[in-house]
């Protein structure tokens, strides 16, 4: 049977909203997810949160079938209203429902390279939003998933795991250092693809090989000089404008769909 | 001579801050643009900030240029510091320097459809982010610029400008109702070419003419049907992942460079 919360004060909703920060975050090991659609992709993918918030009078046939699993998953199904949801979520029109799930291993001896053809590997990556939106290009483009190098924003922030709309449960995620990622990577096949203003190359003119990693760089400073000589191909995006840069998660999707298209060629 | 201000009561402070919230733009007809990347791309698109916030002890040739030039158009320039700077722009690592720029004119007279081959269209876009970014990808791909149709997201936001990277000086910008567009755009070449989950024709089939009108729809709903009856094409980006759609200025992006690159083979 689903608790009902509707106090402020109660400590389970001080904790949740506690999430909304890194540091809780990491010591709590847990992550908040909003809305039907997010929780579903999640469900699909094998996913259930451990706590399932949501506000008294949603009807939905998949609340249903979330709350059973939840409960039988011996996880916690809390009826709550609007005004908690949008303590919790932060947003002026929260979700209906919104989950705590688990924050899940990002090493990255989980990456399977074989799984799929195209893989993403970001560094530095600052901005949330572009996190999120790389894990659900990935996703579109039957990427296996995104290695993150270096000091990235946190992959279970709120704003990230939103703007995945769902592909941070689909895709495969690590993280690990630079020199950790390059002595993985030439363990095996797959050739090392980054995007690069210097470069002289037209991202249209290589044949790209399966796998492919295509490594975007830090949304300010682009890649480091060292890694750029680590890549197989160095390649440019033609750039007619004003501006010499595309926002990261724009350069990684027009570099995946070359790559797609290529292949189904 | 630059004026110092280092006090956060000073009424000039507060109306700058203030011009963070959208009603107050559109009362000043105002609005703010940080950094010396975007301060110096709207500089030599011809746009000088009425008042030019810096913090004291920066050093750049470029800030001298802008200061003589505001200056001399009989604008004010004020020196201030980090905190009162952090306190304009919102930001914990705020930019050295600030703008406060008059909002331009928006009317789709404005855009002359044979100053470029394409032109981007926004429909009821509702995340300042993406319109920013849209801006930036059209400014890369060489698009004359953005027509915002129905309710969209302030133009002017703070997000936005930051995202634009300074496109928002570079592209004509229009705002207009859909009737109103529509009713422009048969006034003369150009195919309005929309990008729909239900379109049966891949994206990369159709040879595209000039000048093309990319058409984007919201976020969150696509376009709407009769938005898309009145595409002359209406595409598709394949996906293969679970979910079913991509963030709109990725789409925007993946459309943009196509055509773009159709023409440059």
């Amino acid at each position: 049977m689903p608790r009902e919360i509707t106090a402020f004060s109660n400590p389970l909703v001080k904790q949740v909203r506690s999430l909304r920060d890194k540091k809780h975050r990491r010591e709590a090991g847990l992550f908040i997810a909003e809305g039907l659609r997010i929780l579903t992709e999640a469900r699909e993918a094998g996913f259930l949160p451990k706590i399932l918030f949501y506000g008294a009078g949603t009807r939905h046939p998949l609340l249903a079938t979330l709350v059973a699993e939840v409960e039988a998953a011996s996880g916690e199904v809390i009826e709550t209203n609007a005004d908690i949801l949008h303590k919790l979520s932060g947003k002026d029109n929260p979700q209906t429902m919104l989950g705590v799930f688990e924050q899940f291993d990002t090493s990255l001896e989980r990456i399977d390279r074989e799984a799929a053809p195209l893989w993403i590997v970001a560094q530095a990556l600052r901005d949330p939003g572009n996190l999120g939106t790389i894990l659900r290009t990935g996703d579109a483009v039957g990427a296996g998933g995104l290695i993150l190098v270096d000091d990235c924003v946190d992959l279970f922030s709120v704003e990230a795991v939103r703007a995945s709309m769902g592909a941070l449960f689909t895709q495969r995620i690590a993280a690990a250092r630079w020199e950790e990622f390059v002595a993985w990577l030439r363990t095996g096949e797959g050739a090392l693809i980054g995007t690069s203003l210097a470069a002289t190359l037209d991202y249209q003119e290589p044949l790209y090989a399966k796998p492919a990693f295509i490594l975007v760089g830090n949304e300010a400073q682009g890649l480091p000089a060292d890694y750029e000589a680590e890549c197989d191909l160095l390649v440019k995006i033609p750039m007619t404008g004003k501006a010499d840069s595309l926002n990261a998660a724009v350069a990684t999707a027009v570099m995946a769909y070359e790559v797609v298209n290529q292949w189904r060629r």
